[in-house]
């Protein structure tokens, strides 16, 4: 059975159901304007371990372990889980999830990880492969800072158009009990490098590849920007969604209206001097789980895009003065009106 | 339809074809035992780049585009491309395959990733969301030092339990079109961890993680060694294979005589010094490309189960004194009699 779409895309025969979800965020997205929408913060930004590390391992384990409660269902119905975070290697993952017991798939998208995770997810329920998978991705401020940029006790000052990492994480378990959101397809995308090398503006560098990936879910599926409710990237920030909406319009598209971004409603700027905005494997997928999906099961919304995305650069390869290519994962969710 | 067998693994309803596949290797690799099967060597250690993450990058989009070649595809007729190498955040592939300009997707699993990109994308086959799929992986010497251990000039010693890492990468093109090698199933791996601290050891890490996913795979399938020609790890080296048939003979299992191992192989440890042998995202593709395909295709060999082994570690969680995960994804491949 068939089930692409268009180029790039995939319509599944039969939806793929979010059986359950969950976001465990940090102090500063509890203060954010979506703060009311978190019911679950950690307790200290290291989660009572170690290291930033370990906390974000705890983070991630947390959210996991949420969305299985929600779901109703034990680590052991678990068929794969799909998982990943920012750091190298991905050891947030890894040593977050090992006592999950579960098997394993361990991804790499940067910030549009979640998007790639719950695209393979549900590939994977809809293929036959499994009656529950777990997708769940994680940031952390403090890992993120030591990964990629200074030590925080440096205080370095940040251009307005960074980004704040989101500490934060984010998990769906996928299958297929009919419940009140439903992923209906997806839309897999492509490295998009515009040769910009900036790694303190990544929405300018993350833009074009949203750009890319909402234009080809347009035409795969044959809609455009009216047949969706919100059309919601990932943590492009304020400089990225400006960029984003221009190249859109050139390609014809008036998404203005549709548009949110994860990393613009997570935090304050004004108020938080979090710059951009949020930013992170963490930020999309605790928006998703704690604002998106409600607003698809209460019936605001009928249908959305969301399209996280990711700039795939490593401290490495900004060293050696390399460009930050970015990639962005479509994911269509409805909301199920045959209950 | 259901595809799953057993805890965690899946029997493919209609096997997937690997319609090419191709290894591109270095200077030593070629000098190994394996020599006379590697076709395609790199120019220079960089690929004729600048730096070593550039050549790692050049190494497998090669890779790559051979497998493409001799699977009569073009990159556009790729549905999806399944990627990963061992360096943080994954540059080597986010780099290097940018310029195929297909729809990726990228993975994580340390020296296991051509197993997950083989399972992921044969999933993504059967389950009919693309005609064909790429899977791709890589690792290089100069970049592994770099990322994980010590700076070459420094001239390091090492114990003999350590690996070297394989400079190589290997591809494969996975695909609906009938041809001499099938995969027929697959089973997930799951994070274990005994809680051993040695990077310089990780075949000792990995090697319970192999042992599970090869126990799991006798049970899912109901299968025995003696149901395989061969089971070959990726990269368990010399300390490790040992580990491994002891484990899986106190589960009841012995495997000596079908097991080999990737790593053992690649390199003449006595006369190459590389320790325990060779390690790397690129070894166990590098290997299947070039060595265990050809076995199948020959009619040497009927049915293999491909077992790469990763260790999930990075710098910052061994310097913050924590163990090595292992992980271990299984593929089962046979040889298509009915041509």
């Amino acid at each position: 059975m068939k089930q692409m779409t268009g180029k790039q895309s995939i319509s599944f025969a039969e939806p793929v159901y979010i059986e359950g979800s969950a976001a465990v965020v940090g102090e500063m997205e509890k203060e954010g304007p979506l703060g009311a929408y978190f019911s679950h913060t950690l307790s200290d930004a290291m989660c009572g371990q170690e290291s930033w590390e370990e906390g974000e391992s705890e983070l991630q384990l947390a959210a996991a372990k949420l969305a299985m409660q929600r779901a109703d269902v034990k680590p052991e119905q678990i068929r794969m889980v799909f998982a990943g975070d920012l750091l190298a290697q991905s050891i947030a993952s890894s040593f977050g999830l090992v006592n999950l017991n579960c098997p394993l798939y361990g991804l790499f998208g940067a910030c549009s990880t979640i998007g790639e995770a719950i695209s393979l997810g549900a590939m994977a329920v809809a293929g036959g492969y499994g009656d529950r998978v777990l997708a769940v991705t994680s940031s952390h401020f403090g890992t993120a800072e030591k990964e990629f940029r200074f030590p925080l006790a440096y205080g370095n000052q940040r251009p307005p158009s960074a980004s704040w990492t989101v500490t934060g994480s984010g998990a769906c378990v996928l299958g297929k009990r009919k419940g009140k959101e439903k992923i209906t397809g997806i839309t897999t995308g492509k490295i998009i490098d515009y040769g910009l090398k900036d790694n303190q503006n990544m929405g300018a560098c993350m833009a074009p590849a949203a750009c890319d990936t909402i234009c080809q879910n347009f035409v795969d599926f044959n809609r455009g920007p009216d047949d969706y409710d919100c059309i919601v990237t990932g943590d492009l920030g304020i400089v990225g969604k400006e960029i984003l909406l221009e190249l859109l319009k050139k390609k014809g598209y008036d998404v203005a209206g549709q548009h949110r971004d994860c990393g613009i409603m997570i935090f304050d700027s004004a108020r938080q001097d979090t710059g951009a905005g949020g930013s992170g494997c963490g930020c999309a997928a605790s928006v998703l789980a704690a604002y998106l999906l409600p607003k698809l099961e209460s019936g605001e919304w009928k249908r959305i895009l969301f399209v996280p995305t990711g700039a795939l650069m490593s401290k490495v390869s900004f060293q050696e003065g390399r460009s930050v290519p970015g990639i962005a994962q479509a994911v269509v969710i409805e909301r199920e009106e045959d209950l």
